[in-house]
């Protein structure tokens, strides 16, 4: 048996903090070597993590060590970079940010950043020392117009998305109470939302002369898992050879499947899957797609880019039982 | 004191029957003087409409009685049309028509209907003998638009829908499971929505030379009352000049309300309201509304339009106190 | 037509407090003359209670009028006291206190108050100058006891209640996030919940000897409005002499029914009613009851206390919409 | 390595079926020959549970096949014993039930069967050739009482619990429909509930002295997944004793945990866990108790059950990634 890769988590208290000791607690090849909390530190992670009673005794830390080999950053934005400046990291460990912080080519001192969508750029993610991990929404659009970009066949996109409300972070506001959320739906961000610069520079570096927008309204749903998007754009692609480009660029990507009937945000609850449905109306495809916004649009995701760096099989520790209802 | 107005109800069994029922036995000007359900006559109302126990004693009568001003008809889409062939309706009778039988200009023997949007066309409704109520999606997709269609302002418009369930109505079936739906999203009839064909017809009418496509992406929600729509079109107003358009537009109408911040389904769950907000992002309008599906989206319609034909005040019995949380 | 009583709200930003709004706005017999908030003041209604929009262009007030014939105080426990103390009410004016401050017999300088729960002591209400509300448990769990107790008829009881999200205020907390609080369950307070403490009260007065406990199991649901009691006891009655005892007990009193099926909470939402039903099996009585924690367990009920007092229809202004889906 | 475990599957169709195919699929030591269902024999699995999408290709099969170890029968109750009666099952083939046909003590042909509660009775179903694997309320309610069964300590218990929509099964019912259940809660089978009948016999089992009854309240929650029970009982013991009472029973089993601080139902969601917490107020007693109903409550007891007779770790393919929001 080989060594396990040894991995730390900063972090450690919130909620992609939490799915990564959850998915790190059962991975066969990887273990925790530390979870850092400056909040939590002596308490016993299910102080915090109810659901990890039984699971482990491990206690958050106040320590960072550096006898690890991949160090995972689940803090919040802005965060990542000011933690990198003020705390010496061994050049020898692999940094995985979960923050939007590194995602548009931003360095840290000597770390360079590789944006960890693997459905784009697998290869470059096996090199890599450090991986900017995507964000959620960003993650499901992408995945949604990513073999179009491949083609050029990128026009001017319409596309609406909703998501729950652990998309919201953990801390307490107006929008994320119970009482006003339970059986609610608003918008926010209206075409402004922060991820559309990542997914602008992802798309227009598959298919540079794409400059029309993609417009996103992004909402706030009931749920507490999950995203759904719906993009819209005129294409001259039969359902058919749509089907035939979607099929055959996800072929090789273990986490990406695109269905033959209408898909559900639960369909994907708790794994670490996407899934893709497309339709074709007079001259407008229609992609749907939904994924878990804390596994495939975070922790999740972080895994399968350190199973890829690490030379491990990319969907170790990620064969989840999902909780379709 | 006046006579009160006499109104029959068919179909008093399923959602809007209900609603229909509710609203009335609150109504001042109103009174309810036969409920027609075939399945349920001889049972009291509280047997199918649990909530009524306390509030009346009425039972479900399996006669139509022809002493009445006004008959609503709570059924199925088809049904009314059948209804209206095969039972005798005194010509003096007015017929307010759940259903989209009628919406279209269709005619049942010599009775004709007039579309029943007051905003759009109240005067019409005065004026009317037999109403064709307007849709769920319809109404909430029309008046995010009428005030654009109305200047003559409208284009191509990219629209994204969501719905509760009790938009599916009574029948049991598999996307209205609670196990299914319950935080759970998805898309159904893309690009298709049988609405969209009231909702083109009104625009053009208003707008005759708008002739590219309403894009209609419905999506169900999991919550169980109301819609929320966001229209999306390019449009060379300022946002200054939007909101004046829809500010002077609405000004008239006592149930379409412009807020100056971002709306949500829950402001109008159990009210006869719209509630609209406009954004403005480089060329595009962005068009918010919300409504709740059973009150403006169906009986609360109805009773408006009942009350504008019956020369009533439009408001009575629709000063509903909502449910916010 | 008579001159309508003219009511202030102190507290009206809370969620009690805009009950009470909705529900005065729509009183035919009472007007609202002011709404006192601190930390709003200047503010329009609707900009704290969004739903209000385009029924009411009021704003909160910093001000305290004594122009007025009832003042509702709608302030946390602790504060009600307070209140009282450190600013002058008109001797005239009467009072009905929301908090649990004065329910088990305290006093406010001359202020005397009155148990405001007319099916127990409405004679009582009708000449009192003040009144303390019940506690919202404490109503579902009286209303599910009282003709028992009436009757001489209490043993050692057995009770578990769930309550929604609004019982626990709008302060954001960890228990009413949503990501928790969304399809979870738990129990607080467990035999020690503060409203025992007016249950105990209520029930001794009606059964003196009636020294056993009322063990209280409160839990906190995943929805947003109401309460579900189950009550059991040892029993000697026939399930027929219950049902005639309850029946008997409830008669005059218009806001409690009790069914002859199982009830349900969404039965009474947005009602100020209750709903009783019971069972029998082997010696144990078994009464389960559901009411609206904010309606008839907060702010419905005060209503129902001004109109006892100020000799207006019991109903007055409380004939309400429910939502029952 | 050693040769998997071959399992075969019938009734695969149905909510605990189809939790076992997703528990099989990722157990490290079994694996699944067939997946019987007569309505979906040659549809591929995720036609069925759309969840599985991607993780297999295999399709429901209109045949038993004899080359298994274990059966696992997924049916509705009284359906088990049918199928054992109609169809020959080699008699080496170990049978595990989820039905409630032979929990009592019946059997079929030669078979008999051994109640499935590992924390009763694990050297039995190390040793058995068929189990009757318990009820979902069974399971919680037996786990909150077991130790002082155990220890002879048992009185008249009050219970009440509350479970989620996928307790009622797949079949569509009113109970189960989204609109209704949404946000809602009552009562059912008061007093009377099925699983009783095996509480009982195994409290009696541990403590033949105890002939009163558990007062057992079932409700229905507006959540899919899960089961929350509290229990109450006059006890002599100290909240100390009775904790340390708890953890000395509970210390060799793995999937159950006696908590220090309040537990809830999110906590053991997609986990085979059960928690509990004592509480001790005056005389009383009161143990919470928490458990997925399709995990440990059906499927995931069901694998626990397997690895037990076929000397597998008891926890093999059970560690399972929680999903706590």
């Amino acid at each position: 048996m080989t060594k396990k890769i040894r991995a730390g988590i900063v972090g450690g208290g919130g909620y992609t903090g939490g799915e990564m000791i959850r998915l790190l607690l059962n991975h066969p090849d990887a273990e925790i070597v530390f979870i850092h909390s400056r909040s939590n530190a002596g308490n016993p992670l299910h102080a915090v993590h109810a659901d990890l009673l039984g699971d482990t005794d491990m206690k958050f830390s106040g320590k960072l060590q550096q006898d690890i080999d991949v160090l995972f950053l689940c803090l919040g934005h802005g965060e990542s970079g000011k933690f990198l400046e003020q705390n010496e990291i061994a050049p020898s460990i692999r940094v995985i940010d979960l923050s939007q912080d590194f995602r548009l080519g931003e360095q840290s001192g000597e770390r360079t950043f590789v944006y960890g969508l693997p459905e784009w750029q697998r290869d470059k993610i096996k090199q890599a020392k450090n991986i900017a991990n995507p964000g959620c929404f960003a993650t499901t659009i992408q995945l949604g117009l990513l073999p179009l970009a491949g083609a050029g066949l990128l026009k001017e996109v319409h596309t609406t998305g909703i998501t729950g409300s652990t998309g919201a972070g953990q801390k307490l506001q107006a929008t994320t109470q119970h009482s006003w959320r339970n059986n609610n739906v608003n918008a926010y961000k209206t075409l402004s939302h922060q991820h559309l610069k990542e997914v602008g520079r992802t798309l227009r570096a598959l298919q540079p002369d794409f400059s029309a927008p993609v417009n996103f309204i992004p909402w706030r749903g009931d749920f507490t898992r999950g995203i759904f998007v719906t993009s819209t754009l005129s294409c001259a692609l039969s359902l058919e050879e749509a089907n035939a480009l979607y099929r055959e660029y996800y072929a090789p990507h273990p986490f990406t499947h695109v269905s033959d009937r209408m898909i559900d945000v639960k369909q994907v609850v708790n794994t670490n899957k996407v899934v893709v449905f497309l339709e074709k109306v007079d001259d407008k495809l229609v992609i749907h797609t939904a994924e878990d916004n804390l596994v495939k649009g975070a922790s999740g995701q972080a895994i399968q880019n350190m199973n890829l760096m690490m030379g491990l099989d990319e969907t170790a520790g990620l064969k989840l039982k999902g909780v379709v209802f």
